[in-house]
């Protein structure tokens, strides 16, 4: 049975750089793979997030934000990652769920059972096999983000947007069997190899 | 104390030609009015109608559709609907939440009360003081919108959605103490009439 595996943390963490090794670790097994990225993934779901990420004149609602979130989110969920884990296809997202909960809820302050009213409303009980959340502090993951050039909408906010957004993460990490966290402070290799670990013991009867 | 007034119904049942006497009514009483449309009415919401409205090559699922609606109302009602209202500016929109109870609930099928969820979780209890919903026959409304031009992805749909969706219209409408409904297969002059008669009887303290 193939699993949903997803990558959480804040810009800068790292989640890109790791979902490429989970990817490449679960084709080193022989499995077929999708990777995905949110909110997008789909030509419609990259609209989106383009009205997301974007500067506008106006300013985007918090509300608006969450919903386009959602938006994007279920039609990524129902139009590829749903038929593919049915076509026994491995899915590793470069975020998923949580970054509501902790973005939306921890660091815009929406009501952390609103957003999860919205997400049972339109994608019932659909979850995650498993969580592995990049925890680092805003200041040197926004650093490392910004070598990689410049920042969005969301990434303009400021150092204490990303603290309870990191808050937000860790409540949903700490004592959660389906999360990993993983100390993404550390050096590119170092994080490589406690992931790796990881995926070893969790999914060692693979391949 | 300014009011909102939302006028509902199928494609050419009316609405826009109808809001545009509501609103000279309100004016020559001397009123300040905002026009609004849905979704869209703002720089932003519209770039969200047009991913609602336009044709596209990947399916749009009903359930991104429906957060889609919510996400570009709420940054109508916010951002505009709301600031007016407090100013003392009365607002008339050309379709407002019934239309996603009645289109996404009665039309798709989506369960309303999952619909009224999302509403209540972004909206809580913002509602208009007076709908006046339009009532005709899908097919004649159609025809009507096809003079007007071509049709959208939405308009496209099937005649028997129409059906479901002007039954979940009705049951809206049906014994609620502020909504009108006006026989909207009579000549313009004669909606023009009943409308008036309704605003008339409805606000007849106000100028
Ligand atoms: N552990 C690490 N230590 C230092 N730099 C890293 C580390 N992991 C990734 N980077 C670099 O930091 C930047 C952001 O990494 P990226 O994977 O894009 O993060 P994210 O996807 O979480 O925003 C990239 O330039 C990447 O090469
Ligand atoms: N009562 C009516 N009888 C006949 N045609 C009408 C009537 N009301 C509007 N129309 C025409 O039908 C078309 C659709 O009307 P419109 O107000 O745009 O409807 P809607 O906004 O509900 O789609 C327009 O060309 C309009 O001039
Ligand atoms: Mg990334
Ligand atoms: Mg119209």
């Amino acid at each position: 049975m193939s699993q949903f595996i997803v990558i959480e943390g804040l810009e800068g963490a790292g989640k890109s750089t790791v979902q490429g090794h989970v990817v490449d670790w679960l084709e080193s097994k022989g499995l077929t793979v999708l990777r995905t990225r949110e909110p997008g993934g789909t030509p419609l779901a990259e609209k989106m997030r383009s009205l997301v990420k974007e500067v506008h004149e106006e300013p985007l609602t918090m509300e608006a934000e969450l919903l386009l979130m959602y938006a994007a989110r279920v039609q990524l969920v129902k139009g590829c990652i749903q038929p593919a884990l049915a076509a026994n296809t491995w899915v590793v997202g470069d975020r998923h769920d949580w970054s509501s909960l902790a973005y939306q809820g921890g660091g815009r302050g929406i009501d952390v059972a609103l957003i999860s009213q919205i997400k049972q409303a339109v994608l019932g009980d659909f979850t995650p096999n498993l969580v592995l959340y990049l925890d680092i502090d805003p200041a040197q993951g926004l650093a490392r983000a910004r070598i990689r050039g410049e920042l969005d909408r969301i990434e303009q906010e400021q150092l204490s947007f990303f603290e309870r957004t990191r808050a937000g993460y860790l409540a949903l990490a700490d004592n959660n069997p389906d999360c990993e966290i993983i100390d993404a402070s550390q050096s590119e290799a170092e994080v490589k190899a406690a992931v790796l670990a990881c995926l070893e013991r969790r999914l060692c009867t693979l391949g």
